[in-house]
Formats: structure tokens, C-alpha cells, sequence
């Protein structure tokens, strides 16, 4: 078996322990397990846990959401909304995600990881997104870039994440307008 | 020491405990010995861990917001927005909610005691808050209140619960104003 295929089953087998026991509850041992192999061949990748935890939350922020441009405020609101309920809807995000929120509450290190991963997300949608709709003339110059990324990510992660209600594909674009709506209710062209 | 007091201080014990390490990682024993009582304390008044957690959380499904009506839909939401900022910039809060999120996908006892608290709250703010602005003619009577829920504690909630950025006094109106042009854009009076 090849070196990368042992890391790759590992990172499967950590999300999967993830989600399945939690944080607070996985060991390494169990990890290893699952994905076959003897705890040693985590420690020769990863020092600890929370290191093991803390690259895959890298790995995560870097897998940036590529974002065309869809031609309107409105177009590209609606592609963030089906990212995004595509990704909540997924039940391993579902389970990982507040774990780590609140494991972030205890360690500073799984505080910053996360932190640096919903930064690089959020530059994706704030930045590109409302800069598209300054220069489009649909959002003024001023638009404040980090209440229209909680306008945007807010309700549908809200729906999706903690409410656990389906968001059914038809009222995407209700809730498109409604974002849109408030967008420009902040910030005016 | 009265009956009363003890199950007082377990309550205080158990969101501290749960604060501090976690639903996975909390036990039944040092939350007795944070209340400095005996064990069998507990298991006199709750039969186990989950029973226990799940007590304190149909405790704040009870506590209902009261909402009195603030004359528009515009001072309603910023009275919704100003309590949630309050609620949510609580410590405890922040780490006990996207644990017992966590756990709730790992859980049905848990998921189902959450969803209780939750539809309750969501009533609160659907029902009341858009109601009233029916009533007002500020919004449709066909206003979908599941969507109003979310425009609404969205944002707020994904501030400060999520990406933990502040939600400055100043900016609450700027946030209201946006989520009352999302209510409007969803369902026009």
C-alpha cells in the first residue's frame, strides 16, 4: 500500500470517527481502525489529535468555492445558497462542524484553525460577490462587506444547520430575493 | 441545606460542566462534585447524563421570549436582534449550543428535546413578530414565517455563534433595516 493512500483513508476514517463519537469522545486508536493500519502510522503524520483534527480543517479552507460570475447580485446569491445547502445538507458536515465550534470555545488552536478556514470563506463571498455587484452598479461602493456575508451565509446555514428543516430547491429563490433585498437595503447603489 | 438549592446548584454544576469539557467528555460525577454534593444526588433527581441535559434544555425552551409589541416590524426585529446578541455573546451559550448540535445528530433523545426548544423559540419570533406586522399592513397575510424565522435570527446568529465576530450597538439598526427589506422582498404588504 502506497504512503498516500494511508493518508487519504486516514483523513476519511477521522471524519468519519468525527462525526460518528465527536471531538471529545475520538481516539487514535479508534481512527486507525477504522482505516486499518496501526496507530503508529498516525503519529508519523500527525503529532497529536487536535493536530490530526487541525489539518483537515486546513484542508478544508483551502478547497476555495470557485464562484463564476453569474451575471447579477441575484445569480450570484443563488449559487452561494446551493453550495451552501449542499454542503450543510451533508450529514458529516452537520455533525463536525458544531463539534468543532465547540471545541473551539476550549482550545485556542482549534479557535484559530477555525477561524482562519470561515475567513477564507467569507473573503470568498464578501469579496467577490459584493465587489461584483459594486461594479455592476447593484451595490454601493460603501457596501459593508461582513453584514452582507451574515445576510447571505446567515439564513440558509441558520435552516440548514441548526433549525435541521430541509430547504426545498423551490423556495431558493425566495430566499435569493430576500437576501438580495436586504443587500441592497444595506448598502444602496 | 434544602432540596430546592441542590437541584439549583446541579443546574449551575451541569452548564458550567458542560461549558468547560463538553456533552462527550462531561461526567455525571464531576458535575456532583462541582455542586460539592454526592453523586447519588444526582440520580435521585435525573436517571442518567442525557436525562439530566436534556432537563436544563427543556428548562430554556420554557423560558419564552416575551416580545412585547415595539410599534413596527422595524423596532420588533431590533428588539429580537438586541436579545439574541445578548443570549448568544454569553459565554455558556456559545459553547453549550454547537455541542448539543453535535450531539443531536449522534442522539435522538437530545435532537428531538433540541427541536422542542427551537420550534418553541421559532414561534415565538415567526408567530408574534410577523402576525403583528400583518395585521399591521406591513406585511402579506401570506408571509411564509418559516423563512421570516431565518431571515431574521440568521444573521445574528451566524455573527456571533459561528464566525464569533462582535455585532457592534451602532450596526443593530443597519442589521434591521436589511433583515426588515428581506421580510418585505419575501412577502410585500
Amino acid at each position: 500500500v502506497l504512503r498516500g493512500d494511508i493518508t487519504a483513508a486516514l483523513r476519511r476514517a477521522l471524519i468519519e470517527e468525527l462525526a460518528a463519537v465527536g471531538y471529545g469522545r475520538m481516539s487514535v486508536e479508534a481512527v486507525a481502525r477504522r482505516a486499518g493500519v496501526a496507530k503508529t502510522a498516525v503519529y508519523r503524520r500527525w503529532g497529536s489529535k487536535p493536530e490530526m483534527v487541525l489539518a483537515i480543517v486546513a484542508e478544508v479552507a483551502e478547497r476555495k468555492l470557485s464562484l463564476p460570475d453569474a451575471g447579477s447580485l441575484r445569480a450570484d446569491v443563488q449559487v452561494v445558497l446551493r453550495i451552501m445547502a449542499q454542503a450543510l445538507e451533508h450529514p458529516l458536515a452537520a455533525q463536525i462542524i458544531p463539534d468543532l465550534l465547540a471545541e473551539a470555545g476550549r482550545d485556542p488552536k482549534i479557535a484559530e484553525a477555525l477561524q482562519v478556514a470561515l475567513r477564507t470563506a467569507q473573503d470568498e463571498v464578501g469579496g467577490r460577490l459584493i465587489r461584483r455587484a459594486i461594479a455592476r452598479g447593484e451595490l454601493r461602493a460603501d457596501a459593508n462587506p461582513e453584514l452582507a456575508v451574515d445576510l447571505v451565509v446567515g439564513p440558509v446555514y441558520w435552516r440548514l444547520a441548526v433549525s435541521r428543516r430541509p430547504l426545498p430547491p423551490d423556495q431558493v429563490g425566495a430566499l435569493a430575493d430576500a437576501v438580495v433585498a436586504a443587500l441592497v437595503a444595506g448598502a444602496p447603489a
